[in-house]
């Protein structure tokens, strides 16, 4: 029997120890999984046989029930190979292929009763996917998380776009720095938030956009964050390696589960060419399809707004200066109107009338119903009820108005992080935007959340931004929701999640500025999990024109705002700045009002994060392309080719450029614009300005 | 100038130190209020000249702003008069008169720019009531509570009639000590529950219940707590000193407030009658009129249950054995049935035939729904659905079974603790009710809150659960919250509240047991502030008839559990035992058959907490007497006199006695019953077992 015994344990360790290699469909990647001495999961990537991770652990501390750490041993490994090609409601591309090797592994913990996980590998062109998974089985059932273990080993000490780690917010400038200088740089980094919570020195957000010292871009995020609390990376900065840090709520718990379950997966999009990284569809192949039968109502929308004016302080989202409100109570009627409202009922129609002038589909109205008096920062539970309007706001009198001139209005639903009320009030406020005709809103997350204790980016907040979004397509309602969790690709499942914010918009322009290579970065982090309300559009670079209090400045030339409308994808697109300045530049307003919102393709052009992005896409269904290049604060020239153009056709560019003495900060608002013929085989040399841009609308020569 | 200083120095003096006294309308209790050298506001409360409460400082400590606690000055003080009287829907008596002298301070801060606040005392002839007002004014807005500084300075080492303080639980024996005693005797007194949260070795619960050594009865409790955290008092055990302790959120604050607004009232009730404490109705007095204009379909309640043979393990909630479940997920056609589960279609039927048969108004059922597999103890957030039946019970085949009966299902909704999820599906549940037939629902909040860190008796679960009764309001829909808030007479305004439990129920007799002098106690203390609905009537006293395994047994004899009827006063009277049993019985279940649910009148006849009660009541509208008596261990003599009925008349009284052998711990079910004739100067002298009790139904001679 002995004899016996002593097989078993060496076939044991050396299932334990045969690793196994997945490698992406077109070899470039491979990753290697094993177990190691003490039974802990391992992996590893490398890409063209450089090591994109080094050996790192998996495994999940829990809390209530024995940790999924260590003492597993490999009881099943199963490969398979997918490819289909799926056609997004609206997106970048009209077809995304969905092509990848999984590797399936059941790990089993024999000191454990035998309890098993699985972790599901699926390695594509463009990078690596996996996830936990915990079927459901007789020794699991509930367990509570007190910590994922999943490491991230870096193979050196790259160059890091990266933001503070925070519960709370992403509205942080990007920090650029070797990976060794995070813990040196964290402090000016963390610039105040009205809510916010870092946790580490060395705590960074994702989307992590890396590049290696030999030319490798690197991006982690994770896909599919669904009922789990958002991941962020602990840097070990000694080693380089990062680790897996979950939002806790407010007991310090980090995840409520019951088998059968599973992780949102982890990804690691990487390549030698950066525009790999923009043009990754990895993150929506990792999410599961449309839950919806009839996607018919969900459409892109070019819309502008009532916003900009309060963003500035030139208008006011409040109706009074009256600082204590409480709704049901306050008679608004006996308040004396504090003259600066923007939402008044005239107002709108001044802006519903430019969104039918310039072909529009929609305005957005901020500041139409009652409470913005005392909105955040009160800790105030029943902030606003989302169905009374403001004294001088009549609903029914703008639904008929916005109908006749066929132009829709979109709801604005700020929450002030008051979760509870918004679902007490959520059906409430759905019905009233149907029986209103509103078919799209805007929600908001302004503030410290309540239930106090619990964080933005927490299991209960994830728990809820999704089920606003569901409950919404009950109703058929597209939601755009600002500071929620940033975005997971969940948009391909939920495809009523038009939009999100979940990083600095355009309105730090107003509060600051934006650093001049935001935008040039906003793509490789942000982007990479889904569409992001940027709200470009701004011509009046100077706030002060609006409101003499304000010194602050857009830090871009007015042709890198055109610019960004390419750039910076989204189905849901603003013309941001005030329908009075448009009328001052109608000119370069055109390419606004005519660049698409919804593609049948996209080629990167030229793209270096924090430096340069150059892009081209092709209008849905229409033989319509258009160009955006931008830059930091360097000016530089952009090659701008047009291959992707079909052969042998002239086609009609307008461009519109950075005027010769443009840049940000002297002289934004220079600019030219000139008609140019193009066909496939065109170079265009084209200058742009200090944080400049260029940007080209082409359309088939009409002979 | 320098004299007119020390001239208005001396004003000031003064008006701190010249106290306000006010008095009850019959001059026997008097109330002086003043502000000491330290600006601190302090009040002390005399009954028939004896101290109830020493001079006890008021104040409100708070986290964000300067706190309410000391440079107070007596800026204005208003005296006025109140005399009405009211009729409940619905009670103990038809008129309740509302008379007190009230005294309204206002205390500014001169270093806080003057910010003022108020307190509003009522004087009754029963006793004290007072609150604090947070008026609006320019200096005041929103502030949080960090805690309540109310003191309660007692004359003496009471007799004290006390539970545990807890945030999440009320389901404690009471201990009766002496206030010295209550350090000694905490750590007994807290017996394991599901969730529970004590703060203090000497924290206790409020209804407080106390006795002096000469002779007062006292009992401090709250009145109409609304969006405010339940107050706990923390002795000082060395001067007897009761202080007010909050109960925290999930980051430990204590109450979020926005000016204008106010605290729940703090009660004292004191008399030199132990019946007198029974009577008082201060606590409702305290509380708003009725908010609701329609009250029709409010009405009392006598029901049966498929619920006992769960509470006792005779059969089950659940369904199958199972032990994990996903809503939504989980297919129950697909599992196995336990074949114990109670509310079955057929089973249902049954209970609807004995309520037809025997003049019940209403069946509850538990168990009805799908989740029970994994209810609670999981930190499980989407528990139930509230819609969903198990596939055995049929919602529409026994809607028209009842209808057709004339008997109503109650629903049930079991919370298990998750709020959110509750919330989330309230309006779906309660829309399901009304298309069902259901006017009335049990609701339960078993095991820790979700959200997690909250409390049973934090600011945040007290305005859920006036929600929940507000939101079922909207659709005429009655509730009966079990582990809610202890009331505050709330059930004034809101007179759809029916009926909580907030105290150890009948269901503890098949946990282990109550202490026989339970329901001794329970009317000076938990019912101070509302109905119970305690589901009395166990006739089959053994537990193990019903399950082998279960060795509890009922600590009281059969009739004590017909006299409860009387004395434990609620308009939603359940017969908790099961039919089977009470066809063994008819003779003295006829008593649950007659007795009333709602009253004209009630006489407390003799009474000493944790010893003895003997009371009756008339029934609301008919000439028709009930009398209950119930002993504590001690078997005694009652003397049950009738001097309420009407003079010179003769009536038939039907007496439900222990038999002479009983004990309910040796001889439970032994009754006997008999007729005898009554009048208004009749005086019986009976007796009662030990934990035994006596029950008279009293009809008019009929000649």
């Amino acid at each position: 029997m002995r004899k016996i015994y002593v097989l078993a344990l060496v076939l044991l360790y050396a299932a334990t120890m045969k690793a196994q290699v997945i490698t992406s469909p077109d070899k470039n990647f491979t990753m290697k999984f094993s177990v190691n001495a003490d039974g802990e999961p391992v992996y590893e990537l490398s890409y063209k046989q450089k090591a994109i991770i080094k050996p790192s652990k998996l495994g999940i501390e829990t809390k209530d029930v024995p940790s999924f750490l260590r003492g597993f041993t490999v009881t099943d490994t199963r490969q398979s190979t997918f490819d289909e090609s799926w056609n997004p409601p609206m997106g970048e591309q009209k077809t995304i292929r969905n092509q990848y090797n999984e590797l399936l592994v059941t790990l089993s913990q024999p000191a454990v009763d035998n309890r098993f996980i699985r972790i599901r590998f699926r390695i594509f062109n463009d990078g690596l996917g996996f996830r936990y998974e915990f079927p459901s089985q007789k020794n699991l059932n509930y367990f509570v998380i007190k910590e994922e273990h999943t490491e991230f080993a870096l193979a050196g000490d790259h160059k890091t776009f990266w933001l503070p780690g925070d519960f709370d917010t992403q509205e942080y400038h990007t920090t650029t720095s070797k990976l060794s200088e995070v813990r040196g740089k964290m402090k000016n980094a963390i610039t105040p938030n009205v809510s916010q919570k870092t946790f580490s020195p060395t705590g960074v957000q994702t989307p992590l956009m890396m590049k290696s010292s030999d030319g490798l871009y690197i991006n982690i995020h994770e896909a599919a964050l669904v009922d789990y609390s958002c991941m962020h990376l602990d840097l070990d900065d000694k080693n380089f390696v990062l680790k897996s840090f979950l939002t806790p709520d407010a007991v310090g718990d980090k995840g409520y589960m019951q088998a059968p379950t599973q992780s949102p997966w982890r990804t690691v999009i990487a390549s030698d060419k950066a525009g790999d990284i923009l043009t990754s569809k990895l993150v929506y192949n990792l999410n599961e399809p449309a839950k919806y039968k009839d996607l018919s109502w969900i459409k892109p929308v070019k819309y502008i707004g009532v916003w900009w004016e309060m963003i500035t302080g030139k208008s006011t989202w409040a109706y009074t200066d009256t600082e204590n409100i409480q709704l049901g109570v306050t008679d608004y009627s006996k308040l004396k109107p504090n003259g600066k409202h923007g939402a008044t009922t005239a107002h709108v129609k001044e802006y519903i009338d430019f969104a039918a002038k310039h072909g529009f589909d929609a305005v957005l109205v901020e500041g139409w119903n009652v409470g913005w008096e005392d909105w955040f920062g009160k800790t105030k539970d029943y902030v606003f009820d989302f169905v009374t309007p403001y004294p001088d706001f009549d609903v029914k009198e703008l639904q008929r108005y916005a109908a006749s001139k066929n132009v829709k209005i979109i709801m604005h639903h700020e929450t002030s992080g008051s979760v509870r009320n918004y679902e007490r009030h959520l059906d409430t406020a759905y019905k009233f935007m149907v029986e209103n005709g509103y078919n799209a809103v805007k929600s908001g997350y302004v503030g410290n959340i309540i239930p106090r204790g619990e964080h933005h980016y927490g299991q209960w907040l994830v728990n809820h931004y999704l089920y606003a979004v569901q409950k919404a397509a009950d109703y058929k309602i597209m939601v755009n929701a600002h500071e929620a969790i940033r975005p997971t690709g969940l948009n391909r499942t939920y495809p009523n999640l038009m939009a999100n914010e979940s990083a600095r918009g355009t309105e730090y322009e107003s509060f600051g500025g934006n650093n001049p290579d935001h935008t040039t970065i906003l793509p490789f982090t942000r982007q990479i999990g889904g569409p992001m309300d940027y709200t470009p559009g701004i011509f009046q670079t100077k706030i002060s024109a609006y409101n003499p209090d304000n010194t602050s400045f857009v830090h871009t030339t007015l042709v890198k705002q055109l610019a960004l409308y390419v750039t910076m994808y989204s189905p849901l697109q603003m013309a941001a700045d005030l329908p009075e300045t448009y009328n001052k530049h109608l000119d370069a307003f055109q390419f606004i009002k005519d660049v698409a919102v919804d593609w049948d393709d996209t080629w990167v052009i030229e793209a270096e994060p924090g430096d340069y992005i150059t892009m081209a896409r092709k209008a849905k269904g229409k033989n319509e392309w258009y160009v955006g290049a931008i830059t930091d604060e360097n000016p530089r020239v952009a090659t701008i080719t047009f291959n992707y153009l079909p052969k042998g056709k002239n086609f009609i560019a307008t461009l519109y450029a950075d005027g010769k003495d443009a840049s940000y900060d002297k002289n934004p608002q220079s600019y030219a614009i000139r008609k140019i013929k193009v066909n496939s085989k065109t170079v265009l040399k084209q200058q742009l300005a200090s944080s400049g841009g260029a940007a080209i609308s082409i359309k088939e020569e009409v002979k």
